[in-house]
C-alpha cells in the first residue's frame, strides 16, 4: 500500500448541451441521474468511498454551479469546492487543484476524475486507482487510465501503449508512446485494428509534486497562476489571463514519463442520448426508461425515454426514437441522430433561448 | 324568416379518450382548444351568435363537468345547463332538453348540436341553420344536416337521400329514405360511389312539439321521463332507469318525415389526433403545432405536436408522428395509428390509471 495520502479532484465544471433538454446551461450533465437514481457527480464521488475520504476530495466547478455541487454532495465540506469564475478547460482546473492540495497536504498523491462518466464495477475501479497511486508514488510518473476501444472513435483522444513497466495489484502498467487527439477515420481504424492503442479516459493519477513540476516545465503560466490567488477577485484576474487548454495538450503530450493502466472496469463517457442504451438496461424490446419516468411501450422497439418520476411516456408503434421531456421542453429524434443535437441547440439560441 | 323562437341545445356530455393525454376523464375533447385558441365548446357556442342568444341556449353535460362548462361559457346563464347524473347517450339528452324548452318557451324550434366538431365558415353554418329552422317550422319534419362523404367511412352513420322537398335560402332540402349506422366496408364504398348518401352529422333541427311527439311515439319512456324531474334526486332516479341509446336509433330511424340539408360548410368531427391536420394549417413541411405549444422542426415532416403555451417541442429528423404532451403524460405514435389509442387507454386503466 502506498504511504502518501491519496486525494481526488473531481472535475465538475462541464456545461455541454448534448443531453438537452435534460441538460441545460443551468443544469449540466454531471448533475443528471444518468445511469441510475443519483447524479453522475454523486455517483463519481460515491465510487471513491473507502479509498478517498471527503476531506481529501476537491471538486472544481463553475462558480454558478457551486450550489448544485453542494446539493449533490451534501457531505463535501464547503471549502473543498474550487469555484472557477470562467471555463478554461482542464489544465487550469488541474493546476489550481494541484496547487491547493500541495498547500493543504504537502507530498500527497492525487487522482483527477471527470464527474460525468459511468464506471462499473466500482470495486474494480478502486483497485485500479490504488494500483495507479502506488505506481505514481513509486515512480513519479504521470498515470492515466486507458480504455480498450470498441469502435474507431474520431472524437476521442487515443493513447499509443509502449512497453510494460511494472505490475501493481494485478494491473499491468505500461509506458505511453504518444497521445493522438481526435484522429481521422483511417487512423482511428488503424488504431482499432492494431491493438496497440487505447482511448484516453481523461482520468489521471500522479504525485502532486510531479504534476506541479510538469506544469512548471510545460505550462509555467499555469503553474504560477494560483500561488497567490486566494480570493474571488484575484481569481477573476487569474482566469481572465489563462489559456483554455486541456491538461492532455498542455502537459501530458509533452511529458516524458507518462504511463497507462488499461482499465478492466467498464467505462462510458455517455456522450449522447443514444449512449444511455450502453449503460442502462432496456426491456425485452430494447426500450429504455431513464430519469425516473414511467414508460408504457406498445409495439415499440429500441426507444429511449427520459423524464421525471411521476411522469409517463407512451411509446406506441414507434422505433429507435429518443423521447426526452424536461422542464417545458420535449425532444423527439431518432436515436442515431441524438449526437447531432448541436444543430438544435444552435437554432434555439435564436428561436428559443429560454429553453436552453 | 321563421316566426317561432330558435333555441340551441349543445351536447357537451362526451367523455372520450381519443385525444388522450390531452383529453382525459376530467377534461373531455369539447373543452380542448382544438381548432384554435378557444375550446370546441366555446367555438360551437360562438358560432351561434347573432342567431341564438344565450338565453335560448341550453347545454347538456355531465354533472361533474358543470364547472368546466361555466368556465368555457362565461356568458351562459347557469340555469341553462342541464347536468346529467349519468351518461345515457343522446336520446336522453334530447328528450330532457326538449322537455325543458317546451316548458320555458312553448311552441319554439330548436337545434341539437354536438359541441366537439369543427365547422367553418360560421356564416354558412348559420345560413343553413336558418334554412333548417324555417323548413322545420313550416313542415313539422325532423331536419338533419348531411355531410358530403370524402371516404368510405365505416365508423359513421350514413343517410340515404331521397327526393327534394323544397329550397330554403338557397339550401336544398330533401327527404331521408333511411339511416344506415356504421356500414361494413363494401356498403360504405358503394354509398361513396353511388352519390346518393351523406354522412350523418349528428346535428338536428326540429320544432320542439315535433320531437316531443316523435319521442312519445317511438320512445315513450323518454318522452315521459322528464315531466316531473325537477331536482337532483329525481333526476338520479330517472337516469338510473333510462336506456343508453342515440336519438338516431331511438327516433330518427323510425320517423317517417325526416329531411336532410346537405351541408355547404366544412365539417369535421375531429375524431383523432390525425384529424387535426384536416382542420388546422401546417407549416411547409406538414408539421402542425396545436394547443399553444411552440414547435421547432428540423428535417421533420408531417408531424402533429400538441402542448401548452410556453412549452416547446423539438421534432428532429422524424416524420408522420403525433407528439402530445399534456399534464404529466407524453404520447408519441405514428399519425396513422392515432385512431388506435383505445389500446393504450385500456392498458393505462391497469398500469397507470392516474394518467387517464
Amino acid at each position: 500500500m502506498h504511504s502518501k495520502s491519496l486525494w481526488a479532484v473531481l472535475l465538475a465544471g462541464g456545461s455541454g448541451t448534448r443531453f438537452w433538454p435534460a441538460s441545460r446551461r443551468a443544469l449540466p450533465k454531471q448533475f443528471l441521474p444518468i445511469g441510475g437514481t443519483r447524479s453522475l457527480l454523486a455517483t463519481t464521488a460515491a465510487r471513491l468511498r473507502g479509498l478517498v475520504p471527503w476531506e481529501r476530495t476537491l471538486v472544481v466547478t463553475a462558480r454558478e454551479q457551486v450550489a448544485l455541487v453542494r446539493k449533490h454532495l451534501r457531505k463535501l465540506p464547503p471549502d473543498q469546492i474550487l469555484a472557477e469564475p470562467a471555463a478554461r478547460n482542464t489544465a487550469a482546473a488541474v493546476a489550481w487543484a494541484a496547487t491547493e492540495i500541495e498547500r493543504r497536504d504537502p507530498g500527497s498523491v492525487h487522482a483527477v476524475l471527470p464527474s460525468d462518466h459511468t464506471i462499473a464495477p466500482a470495486a474494480d475501479f478502486r483497485k485500479a486507482l490504488r494500483a495507479a497511486a502506488e505506481e505514481a508514488e513509486a515512480s513519479g510518473a504521470l498515470l492515466t487510465f486507458g480504455i480498450r476501444p470498441t469502435f474507431a472513435a474520431t472524437g476521442y483522444g487515443w493513447i499509443e501503449v509502449g512497453s510494460p513497466t511494472s505490475e501493481r495489484r494485478g494491473e499491468s502498467v505500461s509506458s505511453v508512446v504518444r497521445f493522438v487527439e481526435k484522429p481521422d477515420r483511417p487512423r482511428a481504424e488503424a488504431f482499432l485494428a492494431g491493438g496497440r492503442h487505447l482511448w484516453n479516459s481523461g482520468m489521471f493519477v500522479w504525485r502532486t509534486d510531479a504534476i506541479l513540476r510538469a506544469l512548471r516545465e510545460h505550462a509555467p503560466a499555469l503553474a504560477e497562476a494560483f500561488a497567490n490567488a486566494r480570493d474571488a477577485s484575484a481569481l477573476d484576474r487569474v482566469y481572465a489571463g489563462l489559456p483554455s487548454v486541456s491538461i492532455d495538450v498542455a502537459v501530458l503530450e509533452r511529458s516524458k514519463d507518462v504511463r497507462v493502466i488499461p482499465a478492466r472496469f467498464r467505462w462510458n463517457d455517455v456522450g449522447s442520448w443514444s449512449a444511455l442504451a450502453e449503460v442502462l438496461d432496456a426491456d425485452g424490446d430494447g426500450n429504455l426508461a431513464a430519469g425516473g419516468v414511467q414508460v408504457l411501450a406498445e409495439e415499440a422497439q429500441g426507444c429511449t425515454a427520459w423524464g421525471r418520476k411521476g411522469e409517463l411516456t407512451v411509446l406506441f408503434g414507434v422505433r429507435d426514437l429518443v423521447v426526452v421531456r424536461a422542464g417545458k421542453a420535449t425532444l423527439v429524434c431518432p436515436r442515431e441522430r441524438s449526437q447531432e443535437l448541436k444543430t438544435i441547440v444552435d437554432r434555439l439560441a435564436k428561436d428559443g433561448p429560454s429553453f436552453l
